[in-house]
């Protein structure tokens, strides 16, 4: 058996996100079938970041073990041929034994777009969420820069979230602008589940003067999923790199 | 009866193109529906370009008179509220009398995407052409320089064209390069049917060392369309603005 990396790019509109599910057409459940189809076998993959119905990707990372001849140009060949023209493997490479898409990523980070215009874009609306208002952008920008550091994100977590421990590391957290585009960027060792959105949403409520950027401590400190914003829909967002 | 100019943002891929046909879903139609909606009657829109099928546009621009009351900046309201979020009106003005968003326009200006790299994008599929050969630029820029100017277009008009003549101007034609992504653009005082998509359709065949640069000037000569390239398929083109 040989080990691969994946790099993937999707977008993510027509998709209920990356994980498989059963009846439901996810990035991670057509990327096993192209596989399985090349393989002839089932191929089992995991991915970095599981992402939401309706998020994007630049640089998703997966990884599986096959038992396959195809040098890794033509084993990119041969997937996207397989799939539909909202995914596309941007890489392959032959990775180490021990290599694990999810579990040896040291950091991840996301972008966030806002479209901040006095109307929608046909253009961008796949890719952004349109806000009409005018934002305070120095409050948003002082409201993310309390993100960074080691911290119990409990307040930023989706009552859903399986994960053991809320503590992240948040290694960087930035408003970029961009023409009528705004984007956040966010990188941490990891992330939960609904974390980035459920932060835009509250930085979101700061830009509009709704909350005060100094409220992100208290925020932080409640530990209280109720306490923080709402979260932010999920056609903004995209998984932009995995480093490793 | 007033006199209304629209500027619309579409994204084309969904459409038949701009031109109302029966049984089909096109942008003016859907246009005019949402327009008879507010009006309460039916209105007849006239727009500047008529573009195929899945082209886009960022700055086309439509007018119509009706009996409406409204202010311009409550019709657009309520016609994106009416429309879907593929077709975004990005401005009402109201026009003088003799205002014709086709017979008025002085020059019209679009882009044709390519997207080159060593695979296809999913995050620009949509709006780009993807090229996976090295394309010889300069070649390229050579070749878009020889169509400046007032020529007879023949060889770059569908068959199906029905402009009374084939004389236009080219006041623009270059090659921008963004990243990945390389641009066309294009500005001429009018244009005849699928001429922008047989221009590149030919630029590219230039790029790929098909043909000559210093081709142009003999294909414009021969007034054939067989000795012009094939068209370039629609959806990495976009009516950028049009000029009034």
């Amino acid at each position: 058996m040989r080990r691969f990396k994946l790099i993937i790019e999707y977008e993510g509109t027509a998709y209920h996100g990356w994980q498989v599910q059963p009846n439901l057409v996810t990035i991670q459940g057509v990327l096993q079938a192209a596989l399985a189809r090349i393989a002839g076998s089932p191929v089992q993959v995991t991915g970095a970041g599981r992402t939401d119905a309706g998020v994007h990707a630049l640089g998703q990372v997966a990884s599986f073990a096959a038992d396959l001849r195809l040098d890794p140009l033509t084993l990119r060949k041969a997937l996207n041929a397989h799939l539909p023209r909202d995914i596309v493997v941007c890489a392959v490479e032959e990775a180490p034994p021990g290599f694990d898409a999810r579990r040896s990523a040291r950091s991840k980070t996301y972008r966030y777009t806002l479209l901040r215009r006095d109307c929608p874009s046909a253009w961008h609306a796949r890719h952004s969420l349109y806000v009409p208002q005018a934002l305070h952008l120095e409050a948003m920008r002082q409201a993310a820069r309390a993100l960074i550091g080691t911290h119990d994100f409990s307040a930023f977590r989706a009552g859903t979230c399986a994960a053991a421990t809320p503590v992240r590391t948040v290694l960087n957290a930035a408003w970029r602008e961009a023409g009528d585009l705004l984007h956040f960027e966010i990188t941490a060792n990891a992330f939960l589940q609904h974390m980035v959105r459920i932060v835009v949403g509250t930085l979101l409520e700061v830009g509009r003067g709704a909350r005060l950027a100094a409220d992100l401590d208290r925020i932080l400190a409640s530990r209280e999923r109720r306490c923080a914003g709402k979260t932010a829909p999920p056609h903004g967002l995209c998984l932009v790199e995995v480093h490793y």
